[in-house]
Parts: C-alpha cells; sequence; structure tokens
C-alpha cells in the first residue's frame, strides 16, 4: 500500500464516493512501505495515539530521520530514551524540539490540554524519577495535566499520607517502584481509581534487574492495579492517558 | 477499633457535631478486629469496591460464615474460586445466592447497572473461558454491562475481525489468554481505550504454569496494555471496574 | 562416640579432675550414633535450642519413636509440621503432649518464661495465619511472650496503624506474609528493632509459590529486615527467641 | 585422519577398488586433524552445508586464517556474526568478498540458484532486522530466492494482510520476532507451510534477552511453528534451505 | 458470522456471479459462531490442516459433543491426548473411530496415503515413545509415510549408527528426546534434511520438566534442528507433514 | 510539609500546649517536600537511624550537595558505596570526613560507643572482605564494638574453630559469604545467638552472581539464622546493631 | 542387528577368523532390536557397567518382563526405583531377588567383591537417607565394600569430626545432601580423593525441589568436588565404583 | 595459630615427645591468621593440593604478593585466571614463573610425574580449548600426564571416533563442552571409566551463559558422568587428579 492508495480514498470522499465513516476506516488500515520499514500511518486513527520513536538501539543520523518523516506525516513527534546529543541532533533539524532531560524525552507539538481531569504519577524512590519523567513526559504530552508526587516510597509510609488529597483528586495513579515495589499496593488500597504498577530495574542483588518488583506489583492483594513491563514509564502513561479519556 | 467507635462516628454526625465529609473521612479508615481477622470496613468508602471473599483454601464452614458477616455489613457479596459444593452450602443459609458455575463465582444483591459504558471480555481459547468468566461476573457484579467475544484467539484471527465493531465500541477491554497469549498485543494495536491482559495458566510444557503468557503481554508492542496476575479474572474484572467508572 | 563417652565426662566432674566450664564445652560436642542417625545431643548447650523434630515425611510410628527419645533425653520436646493424626498418636503415647491445630505444633515440658520483653507477630493475611502461629508457637515454647497481630496487610493499611503502640513495645518483629510481602518493608520503616520477614506459599500464578513475597522481603528499603525461608514459621520464631534473648 | 587417508580413498576409486557411492560414504566421514581443531570435511557431503565460520570471540587474524583454510577446500565460505572491520581485513586477503553488513555476514562464491520455490523471511519491528538478514543472506547462500517483509508486527496487524499473496506463494517463511514474539503464531494460522520462528534478544525489562519471544513461539497455538535459538537468524536460513530442498 | 453467509458464498459459485478461486479465499476466513465458541471452519483451506481436538482438561460428554461437530464439518476428526476411557466413549458414537493408545490419539477416516517420501520418527529412549508416537499418528493421519526408529539415545550411540541408511532416505527426521535431549544434534550433524526436536518432560531432578533437554536442542551445534514445545508430538508431526508435503 | 510545621511544633512544646512525648510522636512522621524528593525527617525519631546515602548511581555533585542537606538536618552522615574520587570530592566539603576505602563508606561524626556487647562479622574469603567491611563500618558508625574474622571458608573449616572464643562472646554474628555460601549455617549450629547471613555476588558461573549463596543460606539446617539480601553488608550492619541494642 | 550377528562373531573367534580383542571391539558395538527397543547388549563390554532397569513409570508387568530379560542376557540384574509391591511381583517370578526397601533397588546375583578399596556414603540429614541408600545399594552391587556415614549435617559440625578416619581411609566418598547441600564442600576441605555430591530434593520453599543444594554442590570452594543430578544416588553410585576401580 | 605453633609441633619431633604421624595430624590443622586472610597452610597436607590463587578480581600487586607468599611456603605456586599483564608482573618477580596463556594460568615447579596413568582432556569445539587448556595445564601441574583431544563435538561425531583408542586408554576423561553440552554423554556411553564434564559459557542466546550444557550434562543417560561448575576447568583438573591418584 503506498501514498497513491491514501490520495486515492481522499478523492472519493471529495467526489462523495465515499462516506467520511468510511474513509476513516479504510485509513485506519494504511500504511507506507518503505523497503527496510511499513510505517503505521492508520495507528492515530485507530487508537488515537500515532507512532511513537524509541531511540535506543538507533544512531542519531537514523533518529533525526525518522523524527523528521514522521512529522511530515503526524505534525507531531514524542521520541523517547533520546539521550542529551541525540536531542542536540535533533534540535538542529527540528529547532522547535523539546526536550524533557531527566524523561529523556523529545517533543514536538504536543497535543492540547483535552481534559481537566487529572493524572497523578508517583515514583517510590528518588532513582525511579527517570521512568517516573517518562511517564509523565507522554501523558502530558498526550494532553493530560498530570500531578508528580515523588520519593513516597513505603519505608517512610507517612509521606504518603501527607499527599493522600491529592490522591483521591487523581483520575488516574501511575506508581513507578522499584527494589521491592511494595508502593502500588499501599496506593491501590486507598483509593478507588485505576492503578498501573511500573516496577523499575533499581535495585541490585535479589532484584534481579526488576523481577522482584515486577512480581510484588503482579501479587497486590489491592485489586484493580495493573502492570507494565519493567522500566515502561512510556507505556504507563500512554494507559493511563487512555484511561483518563471520555471514549463514550 | 470496634463498632463503638463507628457508632460514636455516626452519632456525632447526627448532632452535627461532626460534617457529613469528615465523617467519611473516618469511616474509610474503619475496621473490625476480630481476633483472627481485621475485616476492613472503610474499604467500599475508600476504593468503591467492598471486601471480596476468596474461597480457595478455606473450609464450606468458613465460606459460609464469612459470606453472612459480609452481608450484615455491606448487603452486597463476591465471593470468587468457589465450587459447585461450596456454593450448596453457601445457598443453604442465603437462599437468594446466585452463582456463576463456569467463573465459580457466587454474588448476592449485585450492584445496579450504574453506566451505559460497556465492557468487553475476550478469550483467546475455550479452555481460558472459566478466567474470562471470572472478569465478567466480576464486573457485572460491579454493575457494568459486559460483552462476551470468546475463542478469537490469534490461530485463527479472522475470527476477531469479525467483532471489530463491538471492540470499538468498548470502553474497556478486557482480554484473556493462555499458550502463547498473543491476543492482548493483537487486540491493543486495533481499538483505542485501555486493554487489560490476564495470562491464563492453560497450556504445557514451556507455557510454565503461565509465564510464557505473561511475558507476552508484558512486552507488548502495542502501548497502553497492561496485565494483572496469571489466571486473575477478578483483579481485570476491578480494573476493568475502575477506568469504566466516571470519577471526575 | 556413645553414652560412655559422656558419662565418663560427668564422672571426671564429679571427681574433681575436670572443671565445669571444660565438661560444658565437651558435653556441647556430644552426639549419640543410632546407625542411621548422629543425634546431636550438645546442641541445647551450644546453641541454647535442643533437637527440633520436624514431623513432615516422617510416619506417625517414627514421630511417636523419636518424640520418645528426645523427651528421654532432654524433658522437653517441640515438634513441627504435625497433622492432627499425628498428634493422636503422640497424645496416645506421651499424655501431657499439647497441639496448636493451626500451627500443627505439638510441645511437652515448654520452657517456663525467660523474659517480659515481648516479641510481635504479624500476617498480612487470614491465609498466612498457620505459618505465623507456627512462629508465635515456637517463640512461646522457648519461654517468650507474644503478641498476634493478624490481617494488617497494606491493601488496608490503616489496620496496621492501629497497632502502632503494639509495635513499639515490641523488642522483636516477626511479620508472615504471602502475595506480594510488602508488609515487612512498611513495618520495618515504623519501628525501631528488629524485623524478621517470613514470606509465605499463599498466592498463586506469579506469586511462583513464595518467591514474589521472598523477593520483596530481600529488597525492603527500610534497613534492618531480615529473611528467612518460605514457609519458615519455626525458623523466624527461633531467630526471634535468640533477639529476644539477653546474652551479654 | 590426515590428508593421506583422503588421497588413499580417492585413489581406490581411481583404480576401481572402490565404487563411487562407498567413497562417498567414507569421505563424508572424514575431518582433517589440525592438533587444536578437527576439521569436519565431510560436512557438506554428509548434510549439504559446508562447515560455516562463525566469527564473534575470534580475533581478525584467525578469521582470515580460517577462511582462507576453508575456500581450499570447499571454494565457498560463509562467515556469520563478522564486524565491518573484519570483513575489510578478510577483503585484503580474498578479493572477491561480499559483505552484507546488517546480517554481518561475509560470502565467497555463493551457491547457484538450485531451485524457483520461494522463501519468504518476515520481521516484526526495524530492530529486528539484522538477525531476518542473517537469515536472508544464509538462505540465498545456500541457493534459494527469498523473499523479505519486513517491519509488520502485530501491534499494526493488517500491515500483514497487505501481503499475503507473497507469503502464499512462499514454500517456507522465517518470522524473526523480539519483544513478544506473537507473529509467529498468527503467521502460522494464515499460512499452510513450514513456518520457522526466530526470537530475537530485542526488548528491555521482562523481555530477559529473548525468553519472552522465545516462550511465545514455543507455546504457539497454531501446529506447524518450529523455533531456533534466540538471534539464531543463521540456524533459520539452514533450516528453511533444507526445507526448501527437494531431497526425494 | 454463521451459516448462512458461507451457503450464500456458494451459491454464489453456483450461479457463476463468484470465481473459485475467489470463493475458496472467502471460505478460508471463515467460522461459525456457536456462542462460547468461534469454530475456524476455514483453517483446512488456509493451512491444510483442519481444526484439531486437544481432548485434555475437557469432559468425555465435550469431546464425544466436539468430535461428533468436527466431523460433520470435516468428514475427517484427529483428537490428541485422549486416555482410554475417553476414547470408548468416542467409539460408543462414532463406532468407525482408531485409537493408538501408546500415543493417546484418536482417529476417523485419516487422510489417504499423499506422498512417498517418507519421516522418520526416532525416540531416545523407550519413555519418549508416547510422545514419539503422537509423532507419528499425526504424520500418518495427515497422509505421510513414517518409520520408527525408538531407544537409540546417546548413551549407546551405535545403535544409531545401524538406521543410518533408514535416515539417510528420510525426508524429514523427528527427533523425540527427554533427560538431556542431545540426540537431536547428534542426528542433525549426520544427514542433510530437516530434523524437528520434541524435548519431553522425561527425567527428574535437573531436567525441570523437560527444560534441560528443550535448552539442549535449542543451542544445538548442527545447524538445521528447529524445536517444537515440550511433549508436542502432535506439533512436530504437523510440521514434518507440511514439510514433507510438495507445495510448489 | 515543611520547616514551618516544624517550627510550629517545637514551639507548641515551648510553650507547654504540647508534652514531649506527643511531640516525638508527631516529629516522627515529619518530612521535608523539597520537590523531587521528600526526605523522611522523621526516620532516626522511629527506627533510631537516620536517613543513610546509597552512592550508587548518584553523580559526586549530588552526593555531596546530599550530604550536607543531610548533616545540617542530623549532624551525622553515613553514606555507602561511596568510590575514592566520589570521597574526594566530599572531603574538599567536608573535611572531617572520613573514608574506609575497602568499604567504600563515607562517615562523618559516628555515634559514640553505645554499649560493651559486641558484634562479630566473618567473610568466608578474601574476595568477600569489602561487603564484609561495609557492614563492620555500618556497625561500628551505629556505636556498636566490632570484630573482624576473615577469611575462615568452608573449605579449611578448622580456621573456624580456631575463633570459637570470639564466636562465643560475640552478641550477635554476621556471616559474609558468596559461592557456596556454606558458612552461615556452619556457624549457626556452632552458636547461641543471632546470625545474620549475607551471601555476596563472588563467584563465577552456576552462582549466578549471589543466587547460590543466597540459596544456601535460606536453606540453612540450623534456625535462627536469617538472611539479607546479595552485597547488602550495609543492611547486615543494620540488622546487626538494632539486635545489639538494649529496647525494653 | 541381531542374535545372529552375535553368533556369527562369536564362530568366526571359535574359528580362529577373528582374533578375541577384535571380537571384544564388535561385541562391545552390539546391541538387539525389539522393535520398541534396542538393547544396548554391549555396554557391559564397553563401560563395565551392564544395562539397568530404572522402575519408574513402568508398570509392575513390564518391569518383571524386562528383568527377565535382563538376566537372561547378562545374568545380573540391578533395577532402581522399584517400590515394596514392584518387587514383591519380581521376587514372584525370580525368587534370587534381594530387595534394599529403603533405597528401593534390587539386586540379582550382585558382582562379587573386586576391590579392598572402599567407598564411604555420607548422607546430611536423616531424610537424605534414601537417596544415599541408593548409592550404597549401586556401589555395593558393583563389587565395592562401602561405609555408610549418616546424619553428619553441618548444623552439628562436630559430627562429621568423629568420623574422620573413616572418611581419610576411603578411597572415593559420595556425599548426599538436600536443603543448604553445604556438607559436599567441607568434607573437600577435609580429606584428600575424590568427592561426589549428590544433591537432593528434601526441603521445601527456596530449596525449590533441590536446586539450592545443586547450586552449593556447583560453587563448591574445595576444588575436586564433582556433581551429579538431584537425587541421583543410583549415578553417584556408578560414578564411585569406576573411581574406585584400577583400570591401568 | 602463628608460626610459633607450627615451629613448637616440629621442635616435639626432634624431641621424640610427638609421633610424626601426629605431627602430621597436626600441621595439617594449621593456618596462618594475616589479618585480612587465614591462609590454609594445612591443605596440602589434607588433600594434596596446597592453596591455589585464583587471579580474577585481584589487582597485580595483590597477585605478585600472594604469589611470593605461598612459594615461601609451599615451593609450588598454581595461578589460575591470569591475563598476560598479570604474568608479566609476576615473571618480573619470579623469573622461572611459565605461562600457559591460552590457559590463562601461571605454574611455578610443577609436581614431577607422578604416575603412567593418563587423563585425557576432551573439547567439543574450538571456543571451548581456553577452558580445556586450564584443565590440561591444571592436571599437568600435579603431576599427570594429558592427552588432548579437540574440536569432537557431537555435529561432527565420526571425529570423536577416531580418537576411540586413546579414549580407551585414559584413565580419567574430562569433556569441557559449551552450547548443547551433549558430548559429555555421549563419552560416557562409550568407556569405562570416570567422566567429568565441564560446561562451558559458550554460546548465546538460550545458552544462558552455560545452563544449557550444565543441565545436559546433568542429565546425562550415560551413568558414571559427573560434573563441575561452568567454566571451571581448574576444578576439573583436580578432580581428575584425585581419580588419577592411587590413594589405596
Amino acid at each position: 500500500m503506498d501514498n497513491k492508495a491514501i490520495v486515492e480514498i481522499l478523492k472519493a470522499v471529495e467526489s462523495g464516493k465515499l462516506s467520511v465513516s468510511e474513509a476513516v476506516a479504510r485509513l485506519s488500515m494504511c500504511y507506507e512501505s518503505l523497503g527496510f520499514a511499513n510505517l503505521d500511518i492508520g495507528r492515530g486513527l485507530r487508537t488515537g495515539i500515532s507512532e511513537v520513536l524509541f531511540c535506543e538501539g538507533k544512531t542519531r543520523d537514523q533518529v533525526v530521520s525518522i523524527s523528521k518523516s514522521i512529522l511530515k506525516r503526524n505534525r507531531r513527534l514524542l521520541a523517547t530514551r533520546a539521550d542529551t546529543e541525540t536531542f542536540k541532533a535533533v534540535k538542529r533539524s527540528i529547532p522547535k524540539a523539546g526536550y524533557n532531560e531527566t524523561a529523556r524525552v523529545i517533543t514536538v507539538n504536543p497535543h492540547p490540554r483535552k481534559t481537566k481531569r487529572r493524572i497523578a504519577v508517583l515514583s517510590a524512590g528518588t532513582s525511579d524519577i527517570p521512568v517516573a519523567e517518562e511517564a509523565v513526559a507522554t501523558a502530558e504530552f498526550l494532553g493530560n495535566p498530570v500531578d508528580r508526587v515523588f520519593d513516597v516510597g513505603v519505608a517512610g509510609i507517612h509521606r504518603l499520607f501527607g499527599h493522600l488529597d491529592l490522591l483521591k483528586q487523581a483520575n488516574v495513579i501511575v506508581v513507578v517502584a522499584g527494589m521491592e515495589g511494595a508502593l502500588a499496593g499501599v496506593v491501590g488500597g486507598l483509593v478507588g481509581g485505576p492503578v498501573i504498577g511500573v516496577p523499575t530495574s533499581v535495585g541490585y542483588g535479589a532484584s534481579f534487574g526488576g523481577i522482584a518488583s515486577l512480581l510484588t506489583m503482579l501479587n497486590s492483594c489491592a485489586p484493580g492495579v495493573t502492570v507494565v513491563n519493567i522500566d515502561n514509564g512510556f507505556g504507563a502513561g500512554v494507559a493511563a492517558s487512555l484511561m483518563n479519556a471520555k471514549r463514550t
């Protein structure tokens, strides 16, 4: 499938041969063959979230080139796992690119604020903040208002209680925690909205790169806690945004 | 903390010494000491979902006794992992108890329908249906309209496409899958709402009791997929209900 | 080494040829060869705790016979993992034997109360109580006053706070928890004495027979938490008793 | 066994003392002792595929020297896991050596095209392409026509359906996928030929270096899917070539 | 999609409105909704192998009922993991059902012999024979001539060499092995066709239910060996049949 | 909660409006919000041990800045996992900082000696000494007299027996061991006080980064042995100090 | 290969056409095809130890039938993992069969004593005795004098020292231990002969069915310790016998 | 215990107050306290093999200093895991030090040849040679004649058969193999002496750093195979030497 096919769909709409809703359905199944890749053009239409660039393992040139190609099609860009040097390279080509250094996230033209419902992102420790910031940056890029509550792990659980009001006002809560990962279950038992646990690889020895925290969260006694992959702040940000959206 | 404390809170409200909102806050932190247990009376107030009875590993007498004690306090009952004999014992004491045999779930006084937004529960195979039904029963008990789409695993992926309209109308989707567990990611790439993956222990050999499916779902390429524990249909039902509720 | 050797040591003390302290040292290294076993007679002298009988995997006849043989030498008996039928068999031979059915522990002539310092044993859920009771029974057998605080898991963390005074007065705290196992770390961050975590095999799916809880406790952010084997209430009871004793 | 033995076999054929078929049988069991190695000279005769050079963990000098020694005996060379610097060193000694940089594969005198039956090599993502290219390069070296279908992972499953005709015309299909690895099972349910799954180490966190993808493929609901080691594009290329050959 | 849809497709062919090839394409995407299941009617058309019945975990009544339903649609039946009692129940309803007791496989109307190319199925030990027989029964049901070579494990490797001629004449070889699983790699180094390894759960201790054998086969030094799930004789039989078929 | 709140508590004490014991309770629940962190000011009051600085993964500037901030509040500082360059940076800002290079521990104003009861720290090998020294430095910082007994692993068990008197005089024993980790159980069988096992990551191959040693210690036949995380000398030092303190 | 082939080899010896040494070489490569099995007739000649019968998973009839068939060929029989009922069935057919009930081993015509060099078999606990007895029974069957030293685990290490003379006189030592498995390394550091470690599945929780003990033994600091599979007393007995034999 | 104690033992022998055999017993329990280490002086007397220096993780200065200290006491030195630079540093201080670069082993004054019985060391691939050479160097240092048979893995099993005579003449066989590790079991089924398996970390993907090979060897069907830690050529060399010695 190539651009010509997309053009044809649009022309059919223009000429009245195709209804708008049918055209959306067809476009949502579009992709663009580039030989080495099949860009999923329809993803934004299907899922509400366009293709995102994962920079790790790509050269700076590749990141710049793909960034420009995404921008041409989508007008917006979210690129994760980007180090400072990568951002500088992108900045040279795309001057309006923004950067959250802690989150290692590059953004261009974030979505405008879509809702007043708030997402809270918690971290258990300060070492978990980079992953938490990735979740924050992702959720904000997608148009959500976000509150940060960092360093409230269970070793000093009273710190969490000092933020209970903020938690209760949140529509969705993301809990980022390494080591023992217990914070997700504690929060899940305190509030009445969806809680997304993000285990991190913070720790050593028997944390086994995040397995300990992952298992803790999967075994949470508080029902309603769901979990994403270790260190996957981005995925948590997307999931939180989907939960925060009014769909029907 | 005992019943007397609760009575005192209520009397203080009656006499105007305590505002209603402050009374709710205090009651949400109530529990009842029974010596061997501390019933979490405030859970319903805090999280919107009262304490649920997990029957596995309990004797029939214990299940009956706890069921009655929960009903006295909450007027409703959800009891999971209950076999047929257990249900019969409960039925003798609580004649209006209902039972979903496949889901192994006992319910009394389910919540009335709270919303028109629908939850879809999918299963990859027919062996996954008991876990899927546990999710269905839980979500329905909590007042949600639920659609079942069973036996649409990726080995015959066209079966899924026959139900795309239903999926797109769902506000939240629960995907229950054992063996390879690939269905969650496929669905996550097709629709624009939150997707909750429930790995099951269905399979043999290198399925390792559900680990294969769990890892597949955690590594889903489609962002927005979150995961609960293996065979945890109940947890998925609660999480889906929380996501389906309008909170703010 | 046989009984004759022991008799000779004692005769040497009697005759003044051997000092009492030297005799203790020698006796603490005694054992009795029974062909299929080498009873460690000196263990009580070396470690303060005589050999304990682990009943699992032994026939009722073996348990009775070893119980009588231990009693002949030590005057006291602690037998763990004993089911009801085993206890009945022991009771027929040793009428004064006592039994804690939940803990599955048989005792004869427990140590008299040795100290006023108290040990607190906490359980996260009601399913963890059998392991917690094993810890209680062991610590009480060894002469310690013990307080139970059951069903205070993190899904309703306010229940724990209702018992803070009791926890602060405890000299040693044992925390028994399955599933997510988060309670040990929360307690470790609240009090200033040693906390012993006992993971249990309670749970399903990704609890992996207690691994989830074990890893959580090993990764506790609160320093001072130490851990024993999964379901090892006995070991926790012994460790707590050793920590509770005034040695120097 | 040394060259002399081989010479004797050939002389015996020449003089009519040994039939050709018996000589093939004996030669297929030949090897050459080099002290530190026993080159398996007969492998090509036995299995149709001569010894291949795995460059990882070898110095450039070793690679050059072994390459020349293989070429002397086999006239062809396939060397895998070779970085650019290694290729340059080989090129200086063997000017006609070719290189697929993405696949990291060096070839000399590839086998001429043996068949019209085609092999299709699919990748789920763009990060899986190096492993996919290793499979392509191997299968092409062995004389097979190969089609590439890259970046058609299940998060945008419609991209796969755009290539169904090509898949149906393939005699053997190799599916290369990291992260969730679900593509192999989807393809296995769509087509009627053998499907070889190659899990890759692409991913992070709970992908555990490819274990997640490996387990997914082993648990594929679609029968007929077989699997090779993580990142083993070479092995998949050989297996596909063997399946593509007409043997009887 | 229901039977009516299928009838319509066929009527369109009858009336000449639909070409045969297009009708095949549409039928291959058919399924039948039964509420609790979506029977994949098109599987046989898509992949050449109709839906197979996995009996484990199903009641005898369910097996009989599904068997009859499959037969009505496909004229043939393959049911795996069926114990003797299950077979007897099937036999009462379907008198012409056959049974391979060792393989635990029920068959009705096996495919007629399709090819002269032979498949060889090897087992390392006698305990691996049930899994090997499942592979044999599956491949024979699908119309392939099969040779058995059992009990030729590497602890007495000369037994394998006594069957070399048979192995060399096979078009595809299935190797079934538990414990150390080494036989697959040895065979892969001796012959020139595709080798499918089937690890079994035979063994104890560090065989870990087949993991040892699975890893051995995945790490085979002989290229061309591919692997299926532990104890998956059925999958190996299907894969071998696909490889043995002339497709193009 | 900010400094103002703390000041208010203290003023209330000054003015007699708040009792001292109530003020301690409130202060023990204090924390200071710094935006990116919530310093747990009350930890020292709650648990007897103030917040400790874990340097790994922090920049030198961060370590210096946090060190100064902790010192301002607590007058004492314990910083673990600090390399030589980090210490030099700290030393420039805090001239009285001390350093144990083997333990990689920085201290300022260690607690004065609190007790005559001694802690013994054992290491199995010389490679385990860095972790053992971390335990020593931590316990000494907290005011305990400590004895070192290094290189007494079970491969030369007589070396341990040469130090039996010292072990018997210790109130608490810490045993640090990698590889097989057997020393903890041997010591636990010889003495009558609490034994804390610290598995280390010393070893290779099947030591799996300390898992072997961790499992050995968790399975210790000698009751009374408790375990901390792999390489967690600091945690063992804290636990030993808590056990060594007279609380009641 | 069948009996006829064997008869021919023997006739060739008789007639002087084949030297005895060449006949041994040929016979050592003999096997007997029984359709479902290839009996490895030459194993005794090749390795000194004839085929042994592993009873687990075989019916009583199969055990009796194979026992008789082995006896016909080898005059001796060793059958392991045989329960009491199995032995009774064998005894009815083979009246002179002997049985070690603890070891679950059946023997007929054990090898006569071959050497004066002694093998010592140690067990750490009494629960390890069945595995230890399997090693004893195997080594004795093969003609070795064996000494038992049971119940000398490291929790009471002085019991081991009471048997040092016996250990020093042993030519080979087998150490059987579950739980922590530390005894193998301690023994390896005390004596100067080969030590074979046999981990057992005795234990619970984090013993993981013998993994803990297996890892301990593999990581033994004392060089010279080698290890067999979990619970493999038979393998240890064979290995000890091979080490005890004078070969050259 | 210090040098003075040793001197006293020797003086007592000189003066006739202590028999030689008693003096050996006492000296075998000697060690030298160096503060940070307890050198196990008696190890050579107890086990026949003096303390060996493991260089990995030690600085060059430490290696040189410990080497000189061992030489002063033992006249011989074996140092393993030493890189070229470390050897050069040792060579400057100890001019007669020898080096096997592949094995990374330094030796001084190897033991003179003690026996005519030969040890064979096999490697499956060329990448396994460094570990195999460590076994060779160790066994030769200890006075054994050793034969190398390298690169005879099961992918070309006929290469092994070309060396059968050499294998049959060996008194002990060490088999070093990574990846699938199948060679140990094949050899164990062919010869009649003890076989020591050494798994190596050679491989990638599902070899999991040597776990695949380790499990293969532990599950060997050929009885008599024992196993050491992954990459532990040194341990295999020591074990082989102990098995090769005539003790009684």
